[in-house]
């Protein structure tokens, strides 16, 4: 769970939220040392400082000088302006999705890691789940035979409250979309990261629970359903909502070709289903049966539940790996999230106008 | 389960295969007389006979003749003859799906039902299911409150062999729909049926697993993946496949609203699952803590399964008492039947041409 | 689901309740003629045949006489002296269990039975769901190893009222013992017909949820807990109560080998857990996949759910069938019901003395 | 996740394997310095050393000597040498049940460990999954009613493999018992820990595998089944395995009573299921809804998964915490390890004897 070899790396977290807590324990679980925290305030950076046990920096500039790599979990408007000021400082950069509320940024900022030669990445945390890798496997080692079918969705109940509110409900803040950017940008990346190939075209429609929260109105949908199809001919059908009553955090995916099914169910991340015309199989996570890229990951014996922040961890490690030079397989780069962002905009234009639109690169 | 009342009624059944011995034991089970069968040829009739233990028809007008209630499950091709000269010597009629091959005759089918004032179901008997009553009450009742997002699918995988092929392939016997058409139209009825709303738009998207079934070219779809609109506002996003490994008969539907979210999987149909904000609750399928026309439907205490054999059954039941002269509420007509033709034609519409269709009445 | 060779079998009930609906539903499912009913008062058989749409019976006496076989659901003090009516008659017997409310007179059943050289048997239906005799196959071709440990469990909770009270809670009119007798019974039966093998010792207590029901002192227990030693040396652990909330008929049986274990769950009766080291299996009820003695029980296609009418319905079938000569494997005889009551008696003698008891044959 | 307040406790760790790498990272991940590790001989410290980035110690003595705490991972055998020579040293202890093989000596630990004066935990580690806290909140709250059933179960496989075998299999470095010392203490333990009572007497049986691995006599039992009685006099079914096919780390536990169930199952630790008559309710982890010691023990939203290292982790937070001076709920302490060992010797007398072992302490 840690080593000599990656002690060295410092790190440096922008924001002082859920996220920022995430991201330094994962940091501290993948043996990082946590150096420094910068807030939107002195004040909410010496909380966040004391609450997370690091130094408080001055300032964003200071904490980028101070730090081997920058982990960037600010409001999304800022994403793209604290990334820009790390990579300029030749700094390795992990960036919360959406890198940027616009695609073409988002683009520019994955143009200008691939120049600044560092490693730049954004946590797609569930790729890191050792049965998501085993999905990954079964489809690359051509176990599924043909892709026919995806079916997919995410979905959370958090804003079912109209009172409910946060930056992320202001498009000034938060970008044009809420619900896909937030989370089908997850559902979409661990699509195409297990498919192993990219989603071509796709329809949508989004919808908005309540005109006003808090009395503001509301700009950004809280769901999002989507047809899609793949570069090798497969349909699929997509759901993302944040206004699932009882769904906390759903985020169930199942591909079907003509060999196979799998699906993976992130609540249940331990277990893989893997469907067959005569008999299903249930593949539980125990490194002694898994492809090696999930075997690696696995940190406990099989039945000792995995969890969020043992993914978290995963992703850290692989990140600060290759920083250290490896060149772990899998890892969800600037690249990744700029396809992320240009996924969200085909929804947002889809659902705008009716029509089908091209998603290729 | 059975009564003196329903003795009387006499019951002829036209077709061979499986679904002929399907109506036949439900219409047993529901106190019905089966007197008479007729098939394709008089060689698969006296097959048939014995296999059900029934009479032979010397011929589909002879068995019209002889009865009261006309059960057909001949080719789908076939279904608007058969149901026409039975309504046209004025006898009830139960019609499997689709009614028709096209939507017009289904109307007219309707339409001349509606004429000869008789009774004329066709067997959606998923919504005989206790617990898919269970979730209509629900809905019915304000318990989702405000209605935000539907997910449904209908997954099965006996198509998947490329070798597998029957009469439902063929465009011609079948109909220019298979997958939806056969299953599909199964989903949209129990989504419209518990939601009690309708579908008012929609955009699809299909796809055949194999250009060709046994040397001849496959004309119909093996999977359609849509997205749907409904009457209050609501988004939707269904899938159907016959191509899905693993997946036997997996009909899954989800409704969720601003207070709660159903969740009924046909699989496992003495459970409803009820999604809450705070908690969720899953509801045993008991006489005594349900909806009226839910409890009415239990003929098993709870925790003894019903399956397929009983809803069949209960739709037996429900078609008889509407002959007797009751009014049983959520009996599926031939007006849901043409509504079904209506919505599988708007999926082969949308999947062409790549625009959304309207599907209001 | 029928056919001209068992239309001849005319079938009598004894009682009017719950038990008697679901033999006379399951008779006719199976294609006999359920001819008369008799019940415990004129008024009381007049209300059985009118509900059931079955002759009214002038005696138990006239009953035996008038028909085929004759299926006892009266009080379990009662079915000996009904078993044996019918026994001397030389009819075919289907007696619920217990047989008898000692050991020693079931076991005199079960000899009178044998000499009278008739059909007698006693519906342990949970044998007749497809997935039980899968796991029964896999058990016989060695697909278990050798047999380590079984885990079962039948728990309900509809005696958890206090003021629930019924002729079984009455040791005069249920016998000693009530939820093992009952429901145990079951368990026990299904854990030695899957396994292949008896039960050779046992260790058990019970309890009592509550002193007094509606006024009376309860005399019989709510609950027991049993460890058990099989005949090839395997342990095992089980569990009966009638007093577990949110249970309702939970029957879950485990039998873990050397090479794999199967788990039965009768509330998810299409389904059968495999389990393996490497991976786990889950098994739907597909005839085209399951041994022939399940395959020959799946009456509809797999993902189409049977429940307890069907299995009730299965039992019916091989009774006549054993009555129309043939040898249907599996088929719970009165020795199998005999069996049950030395078991029961078995768990109330260890469970007043504290030791261990010897229940080999 | 972390703080200053315990960045000043030094954790040192004996033993070198998997144990003592979760205790490392546990230790981490509740902000301690982990500074020490000795193992067996000095290659394997200097090997664990290395793969937990810490520095080796010269000696056990020595590791005691330079930490505040000292976890103990050491052989079975071992634990009461090296927790006496911590407890002689006024150290804090964290020592791996079992305490010692025999009661006696883990008595004689518990009564010099309250005398030190110092904190001295065990980790019974699924005290920490909030939904078992939730369990335990709801019981204490008499949310079960009076109690009247337990049924739980430990199942594994590892031990399948005949071939498989490790120090705990020779009763001389593991104790007289394997399975049930090693996860049936953790049975037991939650289960006293939840119901709130404890278990007053109990029948077992035990069962070995095999009779030899690798060419060695087994003495230890792969498997025990027990029937408990608790204070209160509910009764109880509990059995351990390690030879379950297909079962990874299955432990479950649902105790039943007159008002309501509950069942938590460690491999899914984010739900709890309470079963009441007319409907039964998932609980999902979410702080929002859970009792105040439940949700202090969530570090992630609901629906992301917590897992075992975050349990771990959360008891080396508390155990810290305890020695900062804090008195956290629930904490188990060398008093509760005494008392697994207590019951483990009960089931082997009870095994060897046939006959009720009283257990009250």
């Amino acid at each position: 769970m840690s080593g000599n070899s990656v002690k060295s790396v410092r790190v440096g977290i922008i924001g002082g939220g859920f996220m920022a807590r995430t991201h330094a324990a994962a940091a501290r679980a993948a043996g990082a040392h946590v150096a420094a925290v910068a807030s939107s305030s002195p004040e909410r950076t010496r909380q966040a400082a004391a609450a997370f046990g690091v130094d408080p920096a001055e300032s964003v500039r200071q904490l980028i000088e101070a730090v081997d790599v920058v982990h960037i979990t600010s409001p999304n408007a800022l994403h793209a302006e604290h990334a820009l000021a790390a990579l300029e400082a030749g700094k390795h950069v992990v960036c919360e999705k959406p890198l940027a509320t616009d695609p073409a940024t988002a683009a520019e900022l994955a143009a200008a890691a691939e120049e600044a030669g560092v490693v730049a990445t954004v946590p797609f945390v569930y790729r890191f789940h050792p049965m998501a890798r085993q999905a990954r496997a079964h489809a690359a080692a051509s176990g599924l035979g043909r892709l026919l079918t995806v079916r997919g969705a995410y979905l959370q109940d958090w804003m079912l409250d109209p009172q409910e509110t946060n930056w992320r409900v202001d498009a000034a803040a938060g970008g044009p979309s809420r619900a896909f950017g937030d989370i089908g940008s997850h559902l979409v990346d661990l699509t195409e990261f297990i498919a192993g190939e990219r989603i071509v075209r796709l329809n949508a429609a989004t919808s908005r629970a309540f005109a006003e929260r808090d009395s503001t109105a509301v700009e950004t949908e809280d769901a999002a359903v989507l047809t899609v199809e793949t570069a090798s001919g497969a349909v699929g059908s997509l759901m993302v909502s944040q206004v699932n009553a009882g769904r906390k955090n759903a985020l169930t995916l199942e591909l079907a070709g003509t060999d196979s099914s799998v699906e993976f169910v992130q609540e249940r991340p331990d277990e893989l289903w893997i469907g067959g015309a005569s008999s299903s199989r249930i593949l539980s996570r125990d490194a002694a049966v898994l492809a090696p890229d999930a075997a690696r990951l696995c940190t406990v014996p099989a039945g000792h539940p995995m969890g969020y922040v043992d993914a978290f961890a995963a992703f850290a490690r692989d990140t600060y790996a290759a920083i250290a030079g490896d060149a772990p397989d899998g890892l969800p780069t600037f690249d990744d999230g700029a396809r992320a962002n240009r996924l969200t905009a085909a929804v947002l234009d889809s659902a705008a106008s009716g029509v089908w639109v091209d998603t290729r690169d």
